[in-house]
């Protein structure tokens, strides 16, 4: 009996172990598209944009197969409550990362668009700062995922407040480009989107961070869960310019 | 031995009339938050937006005690795999409906602000339309849900391509508004914003009533599941104006 037991916990392990190597693989794909789409819009590199673009369908069948093989998993092992709770926050994981590389793929869409247009001086390179901050914390919330480091998954929280003030900061600066001349607008309004994608995908980091500490920790982590958009109240929004 | 079995059958229907119950209770208080945040947006109605942001955490709550309670279920009654199928989208179907709950609170949020500007023309009166469609597809794809009703979930998905026009024409609107007159930029960002808000939710319900066809027929509906934003290559936008 104690034996059996030993090779079903074995089956299972083996299982989960193939299911974290795939989300990790996943977490690659989606730190490369972040990297990517972030770097064609800074160099116009058109052809980098489309490269993300197509890229994203092997994410999403990533995610497709993860979510099969979880399912899979818990039906035939049927896990005890905390190995059940592994599975299903790789579930919830992987919709994270899938999130994000549609994210940049949208950003990569805009690419080729604003490829086309005057450039708004230096906004692609603090966009593409801001991705990289982006992309660093996804990095460090797997590396915390694997270790199940609950420090520095908190790290990977906190970080995302940087990534906010950065948006809110680019926001105030697009909206002064659009005041001083309208030709701006629709620029900067592609220019908008992409630091609220970018602000989007730091929020799905943050997610993938939650379900770390909820793992490591049994808890989960007091006021970081909801996000909140600062530009629905932002006082200096809300005079009328 | 049959006995049991049954016993067991049982005692999982039950547990999942209970889940499924909540998810409709849940359902009803994301319709409710859609239709007052858009009424409090068109009434300028400050109090109502203020109901809508304190609401949201009992949706939030509802989404966590029904992932426990799924996670429950599984751990205890070790469903098979197509039961498991249908405990597994009530978990996605919830994080729809929260992330419906939380864009329903950011457009309450911008009601208070907006109500300090002076009015765009006609534009509240279009998102609360706008926002009146989704609630209806929202409830269609409930609907849908508890009947298993295949035909009606590819009707909500079909309208939601009606909604992402009304985005992109709303989305027009507001740069011709700012091109007009500049003063106008600042009430259009967060009119754009709530426009951007709605049509996510349109995503939403449309992730909920692919569940739906995902639960009736075993298969995914093709071609609809990954959602493009159309601004990000509309070439109506890529002109330099």
């Amino acid at each position: 009996m104690s034996d059996l037991k030993h090779h079903i916990a074995t089956a299972f392990d083996r299982d989960l172990e193939g299911i974290q190597a795939q989300i990790l693989k996943m977490g690659g794909l989606v730190e490369a598209a972040i990297h990517d789409s972030a770097k064609s819009l800074e160099t116009r590199d058109e052809e980098l944009a489309e490269q993300v673009r197509k890229g994203d369908l092997a994410i999403d069948e990533m995610e497709e197969s993860l979510n099969e093989e979880a399912a899979r998993v818990i039906a035939l092992r049927q896990p005890a409550a905390s190995d059940l709770r592994v599975v299903l926050s790789v579930m919830r994981m992987s919709a994270n990362l899938e999130r994000i590389g549609d994210l940049s793929k949208n950003m990569a869409k805009r690419t080729t668009v604003l490829a086309q247009m005057t450039q708004i001086n230096g906004s692609t390179t603090a966009l593409r700062r801001m991705a990289r901050d982006v992309e660093m914390m996804l990095k460090d919330a797997l590396d915390a995922y694997i270790k199940r480091d609950e420090a520095l998954a908190r790290d990977v929280i906190e970080r995302d407040a940087d990534v906010d003030q950065m948006y809110n900061t680019l926001f105030r600066e697009f909206l002064t480009f659009m005041l001083e001349d309208p030709r701006n607008i629709t620029s900067c309004m592609h220019l908008h989107f992409i630091a609220k994608n970018i602000e989007r995908m730091g929020d799905h980091v943050t997610a993938i961070a939650e379900q770390v500490i909820f793992l490591a920790s049994g808890e989960k982590p007091e006021g970081v869960r909801v996000k909140e958009d600062r530009t629905s109240s932002d006082p200096a929004l809300s005079a009328d310019l």
